[in-house]
């Protein structure tokens, strides 16, 4: 998934918005992203706060495009939480699989897990996002412990790393709705409170 | 879990024992799980291949102590191919999340995955090693479809991930026989053909 810009906003220079995200970079990997701030973002990139907030709207915006993540809590949390609720089960597991399923869309998300693996200030970012941009507001919007959201998280990431870290077969070579159909019944029962 | 000696065995030479592992290192990293030979690691520790023999009975049990994994196919396949049927989910998840609890069961294992995420023929042997000796056995033995084992091996990764590498919370510090709870209607639907 690209990342799109909203409509109605000056692009600006393309050079100012990649020294704010590379500012980002810096500063959600030394300070996490709990503690991250627009205000220190801004005075690492030396340009007003005014201009950061004028290219992103939130933080986790500009989270996901520093990372150049794919998986977007714009997106995904009204993907998940809107539409029939006896369904969200299957729309969380095809939303993933299809949004993973582009080697560029991949590959950054596979460099923060990378880095999340031997780095312990790569690790607080990745928790930080993870749980607070998207886990704890998609079980809060749902009604369900965050335990049983961590525990879809778990079933999903696995799925990711068998079928495009491991490759493990059959799994890499799944048919993304053979898929779907085997996990939403999982996801299904621990959305359900 | 500890490497345990089998009993009516000469222990032998700590030193031969453990040159014997130092070669299957190399030659496991090499040649990946499948193509790697007793003959092949024999000959790279200087050693006639009864001698190898001697020491460990099979490949598997040879890998397992090579990389001193705490999952030994040994002990897990028995434990979830023998017992009911219906409480096979259970068994699987309480085994895993237990085997894993100990940082220094974990650590291991923590390091083959972060091989495998960097090095493409440290991928092969990891898929190699979990596919043949233990998932594929396992699926074989209780009559279902590697997928669906592959789907279980899925949600027990993401979990142990989730729970010791980003320590999402509360998942990190939920309580063993909570997560069985939860994760052992997944694992028997997904192990019921």
């Amino acid at each position: 998934m690209t990342v799109r810009r909203r409509p109605g906003r000056r692009p600006g220079s393309a050079d100012t918005r990649g020294e704010i995200l590379a500012a980002a970079r810096n500063v959600f990997a030394e300070k996490g992203f709990d503690k991250a701030t627009v205000r220190g973002i801004a005075r690492e990139a030396k340009v007003d706060p005014a201009l950061v907030h004028h290219y992103f709207d939130t933080k986790e915006r500009m989270f996901v495009e520093a990372m150049q993540l794919p998986v977007d809590p714009d997106l995904v949390l009204p993907t998940v939480l809107d539409g029939p609720r006896e369904e969200v089960g299957e729309r969380l597991a095809r939303l993933i699989l299809r949004l993973l399923a582009e080697p560029e869309a991949r590959q950054p998300v596979l460099a923060l897990i990378r880095s999340a693996m031997t780095n312990e200030q790569a690790v607080t970012m990745v928790r930080e996002f993870m749980t607070h941009a998207l886990l704890y507001r998609i079980a809060d919007g749902l009604g369900v412990s965050h335990l049983r959201m961590e525990l879809t998280f778990a079933q999903l990431f696995g799925v990711i790393m068998g079928r495009h870290v491991l490759r493990l077969e059959p799994l890499a070579s799944a048919d993304e709705e053979e898929l779907v159909a085997l996990l939403a019944p999982t996801i299904q029962r621990y959305l359900t409170p």
